[in-house]
């Protein structure tokens, strides 16, 4: 057999992971890396925690796990792989099998045969479309160049940060600016940050972004990014007030990087990424594709999506270096689309569908409830996790799960990812056998409790209303009866301060004729995190009231602004 | 309709539940709680804590979350439940639905009528079998009253511990009491502590605690306890060697507590528990059981076992207290088996079967790998995880999963739990959509990767051996070659120092002539945690070598004796 020739465009996750993968099931193809950056396997989700300063290794970002820097030595040593950095592919010539690529350090191009190609192109930052943007100081983060950029600057110079854009990147880099002790203001044109979670748990982590010292703007757009001479020296509103600054960081969102393919004239999805099928190949038999710039199938909807994700790529890029290799004899599922992001001393995520994408997608018989509850007992130290799942009324089955909070929010989304994918029904999930001892959890793990809510909602014996409702009924000042079924010195600490009686649950039974004595009157019951507010509701249907319902997640998983 | 009486018998964990959940069912029954103790809903998995001074608020066990302490004043007012403590229930007169109850404080008896009763009996400690047992200073830790008794005794005037009996108790035991400072030697009846893990992780464990100041004598029985008066003041072996101590804590597992049920005449199963069905009835349908005095059914299996968990207890306090309302509409599914517990800076669990375990149950057709690889990068503070994954060969299926480790051991056993739960097959496994940020876990979530290794396993081209072989065949003489492909710095640092030769697999391919030149000669690779023994192997193989074999789990996961 002659040598199988494997070229490989791009080698930061899913290029480096292919080309680890494709060699150790081939160990005689010749198995060639181009990369444009000077670097290879960036571990380019650190990249935050570096400019943060969580940690000063620059090198760290770039290495094994026993410190071994993968540069192309290293590839050739340990893995015999050519790696060819500050090396640009400028055209694939799929007729020859060649690919023409030019080195950027003497400028000389030069071309390669390969019996099968692999792109993994990556993404690029979407461009800030105003005057400005191109100054010195305005910057995305996505490469190592721009890490290196940030980290010099964040360390010395840099006094007010404004960050553009309140996605994962976005909160991700709006903490390191924060861990710097460096003023930030983040800037989002939606009317909340995060807008991959739903309203309620997305405001809740822009609340404690808030709490930790960040300036967070929503609902606007910058006008203008200021200079003096060609350097940012603050941005302009659409109303025309100013904010100084020394440097702005771009998050805006990212785009498939997809020129090499368009050029080449493979097919192109209508989300703008390379169309891939399940084993990764391209619309030419010959070309596969992985990580970023390719459309993935979301595994509920069977809707294409694009994930820029670093473990997305990797597991793609494995799946593509096996077939690669040996043929297409792997396929690669599909995602349920589960992220997770620490934002300052809060986790944040989802697995699945929201509620607002699964409206989007065309889902009509949903339920979904809201849990506010501890990680683990208090006396073991508690952390808060919030949480929203969502369901499929006629199946039954779990939707999605989003979880927000100081809590072990990372095993709440591991948990759920896994219920998502496959496929549990409501009736599986309200008697986990879950891993349970103080230090990890409660008795009742609080996604089993979430469960339960659930269970008791869609068996009718559990009537909802959101903190939204409440707080723009309150507004427009139509609120109906309102409960708070919590203790004294509860009641003392912090409370909604919105015209809510204030009756604790214990003394309820004997206290019923101070509530409206209409029977048919709404009543709104709640307490912490909502578990006594049900209880409240119950003894009050069953003395007769027909119209109560429980504030989901209680006082903890309120959004708004509240009495301390 | 006339009002339901609903009596239980026991007040903790799976009886608290069911009468609150019976409570929100039914807001017109009456429900009873029979409780021996003083206390209700004791959070007994946190005594350990308690005692170790991880909180100095004994309130903290027996109260809500917002810190009210659940005496019968809490049970009568949030919850109209009339919990009767220090009262013992001594007979169950079946033909009439009455119980015969005492009143403890006077010694009064009453009697009872119920339409259905609950039997929440828990589980009594086995008693140790030897002489001086009954000396003061020699007690189980299981009650509140142990607590209670320990958690004085500790802060004050313990100075050495034994503690008989290497199970979770045991080992919580333990950690407790190197928290306080107290010097502890902990014995095992069994050549390991933590039998229900597989051997290799129970050693890593073992030495874990080792290495955190306490004594382990395994292999081990105590023949008397020595007393002075009435007071215990130390252990003797059966070798007569003796050991001073101020307090022996018996852990030598718990037996469902079924007295009152054997004398009612219910059905006991074979492995002394109540029997029940899947409403979590016994064999009289007026009377259910949960907790820890029931057997459950393992679902993997079929097969009834023994769960003294504090999580299942409340589970099935749920299911049961629902169908004692409503009548039986809701089944308890079975169980998985899983468990967690820390073990100082160690935690430590299961879900599903063990090898030990699968193998005892009849299974043959089984594979098992293990892999050790941090938690999430290094420049994040990695912690390390060693995993033992077990799956059947013919239908893919995972069967177990077990995880230990400083790194994050609870998100690795959710996800494993829910994998075992779902029946979810390798070729599912291996692709994953985790969530993922690199404060949280790699791109290739640790859990994922074993499932790699298990892949490449079972597709033959990795071919693994045990450290337990490779270790038992270098006492007797008859160690192969064995190939450390590591870094120079690594190996000076910690290597096995049993005669291994040592080539990093960066120059691997320049020095194949200082390996065995007979190509049949078995050979060992490993690494730090073996990819890099992985890598070795295939480059070896496609040299030619046709017997070589890695390390599991390389010597991160070595459990025997190491050269620093």
């Amino acid at each position: 057999m002659s040598q199988r020739k494997i070229v490989i465009i791009g080698g930061s996750a899913a290029g480096a992971k292919a080309a680890a993968r494709a060699r150790r099931l081939d160990q005689s193809a010749a198995i060639t890396i181009i990369q444009k950056d000077p670097d290879l396997s960036m571990a380019s989700c650190g990249y935050p925690y570096y400019i943060g300063g969580a940690f000063d290794n620059r090198e760290a970002l770039l290495a094994t796990p026993t410190g071994v820097v993968r540069d192309p030595r290293f590839f050739h040593k340990t893995k015999n792989i050519n790696a060819m950095v500050k090396t640009e592919c400028i055209e694939i010539r799929r007729g020859s099998k060649e690919v023409v690529c030019r080195n950027l350090t003497d400028g000389k191009t030069f071309s390669l045969h390969y019996d099968v190609l692999a792109l993994c192109l990556g993404a690029v930052a979407k461009p800030l479309p105003i005057p400005g943007s191109g100054l010195k100081g305005v910057t995305p983060l996505l490469s190592m160049a721009d890490t290196d950029y940030l980290h010099q600057a964040c360390a010395k110079t840099v006094k007010h940060c404004v960050i553009v854009g309140g996605g994962y990147i976005g909160v991700e880099a709006c903490e390191a600016m924060l861990a710097r002790g460096i003023s930030v203001t983040l800037v989002e044109m939606e009317e909340r940050i995060l807008t991959m979670l739903d309203d309620q748990l997305a405001r809740l982590v822009e609340n404690h972004l808030k709490s930790k010292g960040a300036e967070i703007i929503t609902g606007t757009k910058l006008e203008t990014v200021i200079g003096k001479e060609d350097r940012v020296t603050g941005v302009m509103f659409g109303d025309g007030t100013t904010l100084a600054c020394d440097v702005v960081i771009t998050a805006t969102g990212v785009a498939p990087n997809i020129r090499l393919a368009v050029d080449a004239g493979l097919a192109i999805g209508d989300l703008g990424g390379i169309e891939v099928n399940e084993h990764m190949q391209t619309s030419d038999e010959a070309i596969y594709a992985a990580g970023d710039c390719v459309e993935c199938t979301n595994i509920l909807t069977g809707n294409k999506v694009l994930a820029p994700l670093g473990d997305i790529a990797n597991l793609q890029g494995r799946v593509m270096g096996e077939n690669m290799a040996l043929g297409n004899r792997r396929t690669f599922p599909g995602i349920t689309q589960t992220a997770i992001c620490k934002v300052a001393d809060f986790g944040a995520g989802v697995s699945g569908l929201t509620e607002q994408e699964a409206i989007r997608q065309g889902f009509t018989d949903i339920e979904t409830v809201i849990n506010a509850s501890p990680d683990k007992p208090g006396f073991m130290g508690a952390g808060l996790l919030v949480s929203k799942m969502l369901i499929d009324r006629s199946s039954e089955k779990i939707l999605g799960y989003q979880c927000v909070g100081t809590g072990d929010v990372s095993r709440q989304l591991a948990t759920a990812a896994m219920a998502v994918r496959a496929g549990l029904r409501l009736n599986e999930l309200i008697s986990l056998d879950l891993p349970y001892a103080p230090p990890y959890s409660l008795a009742i793990d609080h996604f089993i409790a979430t469960a339960h809510i659930m269970q008791n909602t869609l068996e009718g014996r559990l009537t909802t209303v959101t903190a939204e409702e409440v707080y723009t009924r309150y507004k427009e000042g139509t609120l109906p009866f309102l409960l708070d079924a919590r203790g004294a010195d509860e009641f003392e600490v912090l409370r909604l301060g919105i015209g809510e009686k204030y009756i604790p649950l214990g003394i309820l039974r004997d206290r019923l004729d101070e509530l409206p004595q209409d029977k048919t009157a709404e009543i709104i019951c709640y307490c912490k995190i909502s578990l006594r507010g049900y209880e409240a509701a119950l003894v009050l249907k069953a003395n007769g009231w027909s119209n109560v319902k429980v504030l989901e997640g209680g006082i903890m998983a309120w959004p708004y602004p509240r009495e301390l």
